[in-house]
C-alpha cells in the first residue's frame, strides 16, 4: 500500500490544485455581495436572527431593520461590499438612469421623449436590464411583477439605487406581495400620498388659444357608458340597471355588444351630453381616465367614485354631477332630463373651460420620467417600509 | 316755498352729482369681485343658499362647491368677475411670486436665497402684502394665523393664486381652524402625504470629502437630554424618570437650570455618546431636528416618537435606538453601558456615515422655495377641501 500511497502523492496535490482552482474561480463568479439601504421583513431583532438574516443571504436590505442588536454582522457585510464592489453609477452630472424592468402591461413608450412629452431634462430611460448596475433607479410595474418577486430578492443592488413600485389599478385589483415591505424605496401611484404622485389626468391652466377656441361639441345623444368590464358586484352595475329604467342610456363596449375603437372612442364620447365615468372600484383619489376623457372630450362625467370631497380636490365642483347628489337613481335621471331642457343650465357644466384645460398622463412614460425628475431633485435616504399596510388597509 | 324751490334747484343738482360722482368713485375704489376655484365649507346645495352663498359674499369660493345646483349663481359671480378683473399675476415666464404671509413665529430669513440656499430658481419671494394680487403663491403659517382667518375670507384673491397651509407642528400643537377646510389649495408639513414636503432633515448621499472626513467626536458624557419644554403628561418625560433610575443622563436647558446657547448646543451634543432625540408627541412621520441635530452632530439618537418602522423610511435602521427595542427603561439602560464598553459595537452606529450626511431643512426659507419650485413645476388644478380631517383625525 505504501509505494501505491507514496507514488499517488503528486497527482493528489494537482488534483486537490486543481479542485482549489476551480472552487475559487467559481467562488468569484458567483459570489456577488450585496448592499442595500432597504430592511428586511422584520423578524424579532435577536443575535440569532442577524446572523442567519445578515450573513447568509447576501443581501444588505435584510440588515438594516435589525437596528443595534445587528451592527456587528451588518458592518461585516458593510465592509465586504465596500471593499469589493463599489457604486457604478453613472456619474454624469444632472443625468439620471432609470431602468424600466418591464413595460407595463407590455405598453412600449418612446425611451428618449421625457423633454419633448413632459418638459422634464436630464433623464436616459432604458428597458435593458443588463444595465441594472448602471441605474440610479428602476420602475417596478407592479402587475408585471407577479411570481419574480424571490428572483428579485437575489438581485445584486448598488446601494443608492431606488426601487420604485409602479401601479395604477385600485387595490381591489392589484396583487399584495408577501415580501413587498422594506423591498421598495418609492411609491408612483394615483394617490396623491405616493412618493411620485401620476394621477390619471390633471387640470392644467388654458391657454389663451384654448380658452377661445372650445366650444361645446354637437349633441345627438343624452347619457352614454362604454363598458367592457361587466361586473354584477360593482356598484356601477346596480346603478346602471336601475338608471337605466328612468332614462336611455346608450352603452357601448363589449358588454353591450357594440365594440368602438380609439378613433370612434373621442366622437362617442362628444356627442353625448353626459358620461357615465363609473369607476369600477371606490377608493380615495382612485378617478381614472374615464372622468378624464369626459372632461376632455366636452361632455359632462356624472360620477360612481369616492366622494364628491375628494373630487373637488382635483376638478371644479360644478364640473361634475356626482351621484351621490341625488337620493337615488331617478332622481338623477330626473335632473338629467331637466338639464336636457335648460340649455343654459347645461352650460355651466363647462365654466371652467374659461381657466383650465385637460392634461393626461401617458401611461408608463409619465411614471418613469417623473421618477427621473424626483431622482435629480432628491437625493435623500427613503425606504418604503410598509407598503402592504399603506395600499391594502 | 315755491321761489325758495326754485331757485335752489340748479344747486341741489349739482349736490346731486357731486354724491352721485363720490358714490360712483367710492364704489370702483372698494368694489372688487373676487373668484377663486375654492369652493367654500359645504352646505347643503339647494339654490336657497347658492343664492346666499354665491351671490350675498362677494367670494367665488362659494360657488364652485355648490356645484349642479347652484351653477347659475356661479356664473353669474364668474362672469362679473371675468369682465370687471383679469388675473394680474406677474407673467415672467418660469417666476413664480410667493407671498410670505407672516414670518413664522416671528422667523425673518433672506428673501433672495432661494438659489443659494437651496439651488431653487425663478423664485421672488416677499413679505409685501400689498403685493397679494401679483403673488401666485401664498404661504399662511398656522400657527401665525390665530383669529385672522375672517380677515382671510374678505381677501380678494385671483383666480389661479394658491394658497399654501403650512405648518411644523404636530396635531397636538396645531390649533384646528373650523372653516379652514376648502380655503386652502395646498399643505406644506412634515408628513410625506403633505403637497410640499418639508421635513426636518433629511439623509443625504454624501461628498467624497464628507466620508473621507467624518471622525466619531470625543466623548466626555454618555447620556444627555437638553429640554425647556417640560410637561409631566408627556411620555419622555415619565420615561426619563424611570431612565435615570438606572443610568446617569446629563440633563441640560430650561428644565434642568443648565440653559445652554446655540453654540454650544452642537458641542454638548457632540460630546455625548448618546442623546435623548424624545419627541414632545407621538405622530407619523413627526421627527424633529431633536432627532436631526443628533445625527448631525455626531451623537447616536434615542428615540422617542412614532414607530421604527416609520424612522426606517427615513434613516437606516442601524443609525439609531428606539425605546420600543427594549422592553423597560432598565433594559435600554443595561444596553446602552453594553455599548459604552464596547467600541467596536458602539461606532456601528455611524456605519451610514459612509454614504450619508445630514441636511436640516431651514426653517420657513425652505418651505416657501419649495412652494415657488412647486408652482414652477405644477400648473394644475388643486383644493384642500378637508385640512382638518386629514391632520386631525
Amino acid at each position: 500500500m505504501t509505494p501505491k500511497t507514496s507514488s499517488g502523492h503528486p497527482q493528489h496535490i494537482i488534483v486537490g490544485l486543481v479542485v482549489l482552482v476551480c472552487f475559487t474561480a467559481l467562488f468569484f463568479m458567483y459570489y456577488k455581495p450585496a448592499i442595500s439601504w432597504l430592511p428586511c421583513p422584520r423578524t424579532e431583532p435577536t443575535p440569532d436572527t442577524c446572523k442567519h438574516v445578515c450573513l447568509d443571504v447576501p443581501k444588505m436590505e435584510k440588515a438594516a431593520q435589525l437596528g443595534n442588536n445587528c451592527t456587528l454582522n451588518y458592518t461585516m457585510v458593510q465592509q465586504q461590499t465596500a471593499d469589493t464592489q463599489s457604486p457604478v453609477l453613472e456619474s454624469a452630472q444632472n443625468t439620471k438612469v432609470v431602468l424600466i424592468w418591464s413595460w407595463p402591461f407590455g405598453h412600449h413608450f418612446n425611451l428618449d421623449s421625457c423633454g419633448s412629452e413632459l418638459g422634464i431634462t436630464g433623464c436616459r430611460l432604458t428597458d435593458d436590464r443588463s444595465q441594472l448596475d448602471k441605474a440610479h433607479g428602476v420602475m417596478f410595474h407592479l402587475r408585471d411583477i407577479g411570481g419574480d418577486l424571490s428572483y428579485l430578492l437575489t438581485l445584486s443592488r448598488p446601494p443608492l439605487q431606488k426601487w420604485v413600485w409602479m401601479n395604477m389599478e385600485s387595490p381591489a385589483n392589484s396583487p399584495q406581495l408577501p415580501g413587498a415591505d422594506h423591498l421598495f424605496n418609492l411609491t408612483s401611484n394615483y394617490r396623491r400620498d405616493s412618493d411620485i404622485w401620476v394621477p390619471y389626468g390633471r387640470l392644467i391652466e388654458a391657454s389663451e388659444e384654448d380658452k377661445k377656441t372650445f366650444q361645446i361639441p354637437t349633441k345627438d345623444k343624452l347619457v352614454c357608458w362604454i363598458v367592457s368590464n361587466w361586473n354584477v358586484n360593482y356598484k356601477r352595475v346596480g346603478y346602471f340597471n336601475e338608471l337605466s329604467k328612468y332614462i336611455n342610456v346608450e352603452g357601448y363596449g363589449r358588454h353591450f355588444d357594440k365594440y368602438i375603437d380609439q378613433d370612434d372612442y373621442a366622437k362617442v364620447m362628444s356627442s353625448c351630453k353626459f358620461y357615465l365615468s363609473f369607476e369600477n372600484s371606490i377608493y380615495k383619489d382612485y378617478m381614472t381616465e374615464k372622468l378624464f376623457n369626459a372632461l376632455k372630450y366636452g361632455t359632462v362625467p356624472v360620477v360612481i367614485g369616492p366622494p364628491r370631497v375628494n373630487y373637488e380636490e382635483y376638478i371644479p365642483g360644478d364640473s361634475f354631477i356626482h351621484i351621490d347628489d341625488f337620493g337615488s337613481p331617478q332622481e338623477l335621471a330626473e335632473h338629467l332630463k331637466l338639464l336636457d331642457q335648460n340649455q343654459e343650465m347645461y352650460e355651466q357644466y363647462f365654466a371652467w373651460r374659461k381657466y383650465f384645460t385637460v392634461k393626461e398622463s401617458p401611461f408608463g412614460l409619465e411614471h418613469a420620467c417623473r421618477i427621473c425628475e424626483y431622482l435629480n431633485k432628491n437625493h435623500n435616504f427613503r425606504v418604503f417600509t410598509n407598503i402592504n399596510q399603506w395600499y391594502w388597509s
